[in-house]
């Protein structure tokens, strides 16, 4: 269906033809379908507000240093909407800035859509909003495009960061922020709006500091995104993307599950996104009750070692064997070898040893590493040693991001259970089928839940620049509820933050959310994951529906959790 | 949610706890939903019908052998289903069997409730059904569970095969005949239905010959079960799971080409299942428009060599680069290297020194090789040389299935781009990143096509049976129109038949209904890949949607194959 058919009330869009192939002139009939719909709100935003500031805010520690590297900003309470008249008064159009700062996740467009149209009605048109195009280099570059109704209609609803793209840029040196600088200047800001992760949002706090510093009428807001759902707090109870990238990860892990208990032969080892943090697994365990998911959080507080956690999985296909189940699903996170100190360990020496030795065939080498050490690299596949010892990045390190965690385990088990064949403590047939799920998942057609949580985001960040705040992040609470019920505001950036020693320095970070052990998804997984081992109560989640009795179900991880607050 | 708690009636449905884990006692939200829906039929189903023959029927080819091999169906007619009244005069039950055959595709359980619910209103409850255990095994070993309400009525809609499960064992040997015939004396069985692919129906069609030649009661009908879309024919205008395969690749593809659009730095060489032809990857290029799609059939009628399509991707990739693109997305069908001439010439002189001969490290063995094949060799990837050599198959052949044809043609056209980069022909970024669809596609949730139309070749299946015919396969035309106008009929398998002569015999196959290049599907393709290929007309398909405006479309290939014969 040609594009300019899509809008059903005979309006038609142009296509920009100036920037060829950037966005499709065509989309499919469940595309269409998205782009039409009008999106709730929450209704302290569907009526005037007032801004209400809270009691000053904390630090998530090193009060001191924080107070240091943000004079301007420190303790700066949080702000709630709340019904009232005073954002009705203002009579001047704002001048704000956007952009995207980092990996995508589902529901991008739509923060950029919900500050669109907040602008367009609280400022009675008299508004500009600019994206930057590419990330934060588009700041320091002032590379812009004016997002008007025309530019941003096509991606409404729509997955995918395409609209003004994004850049995995910083900015960190003064000849940065004085280019930053010079942009809101010149193109006379009011706001800049930075969606992005962690590491994002804390360049967003040090750019609010740094403007306000300099008496600069430009202020910042934060919004939070990272599929990998470890940017949240009490104020901020999800980052947007989460929600839709766990479902299409579920469901496709629900589809190899029936093909397990279908063809009764495979094993599969699911690999998933989440390299600091292993909330998606853990929601997809949830949503899909695999035989085993590995956390990562999990096996670090345990001190485990790889040995121990092919043990833990191995004893399982074991158990399963005398059963007759000959198959079954594990998920495993991205970053699971990151959360083993062996294995850090190891790294560390091989880097040292390859930087000044040769490797010798003979592998007389292999005598510098430690004890430790060595027994875990012969216990790694031959595959595993070849590409240590092969594959380096630019500095001569050892890749570990390379490292195909689910096809390591897989020969890990094997050699295992060929070792207990021996012995005959097994007796069963063992085949691994190896799944990466991951770029799938960034860029879907966002979940209802991920469309409206993005736009009033984005409301939340028009009315924070509206009312003069400066240093937060966009907040909207209460999520459980239906989205009228909503609570919309900002919480200071500087009270998610602590500090760490860098090169002698402190630098300000937001440390990432981790899976708390002690909080309720992990505790009812863990209640459930022995009945889960040995009996075989897949889930198939299906595939996202936008409309009908399924369409609005948000996240388990959300919903314990909030359920655990309440 | 509980299974129990899924029958919105009231009526609780037991979970059959003798049969631990063989079914999930737990549903999800979508999968509820489904469970749920009462599924259109044609009308010719929901009323009174006669079963009309046809004009007598022909062979694909060999008259003569097929004559000769299925003395007592031979020329047999096509049936049709016309409004009558015939149909209600049977006052006995019938007593049925059913297996599925071979690889999952989504609708296999729908088939088996179409038969059951036909059974169940056209039989006033006096028939029973049978499901074969583990596909043809359990015909052979006589393993089956009897087909009731209770335990069929989880599995409506739902993907897989795990209700009774499925297996690739062929009934071939005398033996092996002598043991069907015992079961279905045993179970005296008035028919089978066989679900299943060109094999499977093959074997139906013997099984089918063989119980009239011994004048035995016990009739057999095929149905057209796979997700590859290679068993067709005009009668038969689609096999179910196409459909639904199709519409999960094609998320996924569409949500990388946001992913690729976004980031604006990878090519996606995406694999996608099918080795004997490509409807898949050309049914996925026509829902999704990448940059490039292989098409096998397209390869081989070219007489291409993998020079020669590494040259073609590596052009639109140079071009690309010139207008500024340096990403993309590459479908690539799994059986790709099958159809290229040279690499099949390569293999099988590899197979032959390999038996005979040690691989020595200066590489004289080589020698031995054609020129064309020593060529070929060292045009390959140094892994791909590596795998060829090392990794045999129990018999010590080359195991060519076990190429990753994706990562092949990553590195061979990263080669092909260096060499450009030293003439300068090329000054651009490549980085090339691979996916395998294929597992995930198997066992989803049935789209509402699937769902449908395997639901009327059960039903189509029960009436052929009721009707007395034998050797036909379940055949429901007219699918472009509403479900109520869909024909239905039974298709004379050996009209489908030829014979191909395997040592010193001739054997009757089912040929393959490979891409034609004249097709109306190839065609469109071939119409506009050039505009793909430097353009982005990226399409995102989305999530099957089950409900509202885009839950029923039909696939692109049988739409435009039925548009061009109507």
């Amino acid at each position: 269906m040609a594009y300019t058919k899509a809008n059903g009330n005979g309006r038609v869009f142009p296509v920009p033809a100036a920037v060829p192939g950037r966005f499709a002139s065509e989309y499919s009939e469940v595309q269409t379908s998205r782009l039409h719909i009008s999106l709730p709100l929450p209704s302290v935003l569907k009526n005037p507000f007032d801004v209400v500031d809270g009691p000053p805010s904390f630090t998530a520690g090193n009060p001191e240093e924080i107070a240091k590297l943000f004079p301007n900003l420190f303790g700066q309470p949080s702000a709630m909407l709340m019904p009232g008249d005073s954002s009705e008064r203002l009579d001047k159009g704002l001048r704000i800035g956007v952009v995207l700062s980092g990996g995508q996740a589902p529901g991008g467009h739509n923060v950029i859509s919900g500050i669109f149209d907040f602008l367009q009605r609280r400022t009675k048109g008299k508004s500009k909003l600019y994206g930057f195009r590419g990330g934060p280099i588009g700041i320091m570059k002032c590379k812009y495009v004016e997002l008007t109704e025309d530019f941003i209609y096509p991606y409404r609803n729509q997955g995918g960061f395409d609209m003004i793209c994004s850049g995995r840029d910083k900015i960190e040196t003064p000849e940065q922020f004085k280019q930053a600088e010079e942009t809101v200047r010149k193109l006379d800001l009011d706001g800049l709006v930075v969606i992005g992760g962690d590491d994002s949002n804390t360049n967003a706090c040090l750019l609010a500091q740094n403007f306000r510093a300099k008496n600069m009428k430009t202020r910042v807001i934060g919004c939070p995104k990272t599929i990998d759902g470890d940017l949240k707090c009490k104020e901020v109870p999800a980052s947007f993307g989460f929600d839709t990238a766990c479902k299409l990860y579920a469901e496709m892990i629900g589809n190899v599950m029936k093909d397990a208990r279908s063809t009764g032969k495979y094993y599969h080892f699911v690999r998933l996104m989440g390299r600091a943090a292993s909330h998606i697994t853990l929601e997809c365990a949830l949503e899909t009750h695999p035989n085993i998911a590995i956390i990562g959080e999990e096996v670090a507080a345990n001190k485990q070692t790889l040995k121990s956690v092919t043990g833990y999985i191995t004893d399982i296909i074991c158990k399963r064997s005398e059963l007759g189940y000959n198959y079954g699903v594990i998920l495993i996170p991205e970053g699971l070898i990151d959360f083993i100190p062996e294995v850090q360990q190891l790294i560390a020496e091989l880097n040292e040893i390859l930087a000044q030795d040769v490797v010798d065939k003979e592998g007389l080498w292999k005598k510098k590493l430690r004890r430790q050490s060595h027994e875990l690299f012969e216990f790694l596949p031959e595959a595993i040693q070849e590409q240590l010892l092969l594959e380096r990045d630019p500095h001569g390190n050892v890749q570990v991001a390379k490292i195909e965690t689910e096809n390591m385990l897989i020969q890990m088990v094997e050699n295992e259970l060929n070792e207990r064949k021996q012995e005959y403590k097994y007796n069963g047939q063992f085949r691994g089928q190896s799944h990466f799920f991951g770029y799938e998942g960034r860029c879907g057609l966002p979940s209802n839940f991920d469309a409206n949580y993005c736009y009033a985001l984005g409301f939340a960040a028009g009315a924070l620049l509206q009312s003069g705040k400066t240093g937060l992040i966009s907040s909207v609470g209460n999520l459980a509820a239906p989205v009228e019920e909503w609570t919309v505001g900002g919480t200071a950036l500087t009270s998610l933050m602590d500090v760490e020693r860098r090169h002698g320095k402190f630098k300000p970070v937001i440390k990432k959310a981790l899976v708390e052990l002690e909080g309720a998804p992990f505790k009812k997984f863990a209640s459930l994951r022995d009945d889960w081992a040995l009996m075989n109560r897949y889930l198939s989640p299906g595939p996202v529906q936008f409309v009908g009795p399924t369409a609005n179900m948000i996240n388990q991880t959300l919903l314990l959790e909030l359920g655990a607050q309440a």
